[in-house]
């Protein structure tokens, strides 16, 4: 299924550029970065629950912000993309 | 049907703190602001391209993203927040 993690990491608060940093790191893992602070991950529902159990770990609730979108797992038409930064299909077969 | 909105816009480059600006005035008309540059919009088909559109014209497709998730009509068990700025319902009754 396609997960589309979204977040606001306060900056300006203590530690807020490390989160930022971590929070970015951690995304990386489970899928490709869209925009600077949306990733789109394809993954199952247990990566799923590791990915948000991670992310909430690495985030201060009381100023940062994490949002998830649960896209399913047929999502191509779901998703429109206007602009720059063209993202790879993750589930297109790699032709080499 | 939910839209979420998300948008990257080069502040950096001409003219780009004028389309931020623009951009999230725009998108202020359709829905709410959950994040710094991501919206959720309760809209009907219509009214979606219409927001495409108007958005369309307002970014510089060369240094800009725009990316549209459409989760559908039943969305409210497909979004998960965590952390601050919780929003509101908007579909939920007003109560006075």
């Amino acid at each position: 299924m396609l997960i589309v993690a979204a977040y606001d990491i306060a900056i300006t608060s203590p530690g807020g550029t490390k989160r930022l940093a971590k929070v970015a790191k951690l995304c990386s893992r489970y899928g490709q970065r869209v925009q600077n602070s949306v990733f789109e991950c394809v993954v199952d529902d247990l990566n799923f629950k590791k990915m948000q159990h991670e992310l909430t770990l690495l985030i201060n609730p009381k100023v940062d912000s994490l949002r998830f979108y649960n896209l399913g797992n047929h999502y191509q038409r779901k998703v429109i993309h206007i602009g720059t930064k063209v993202t790879k299909d993750l589930t297109a077969p790699l032709i080499f």
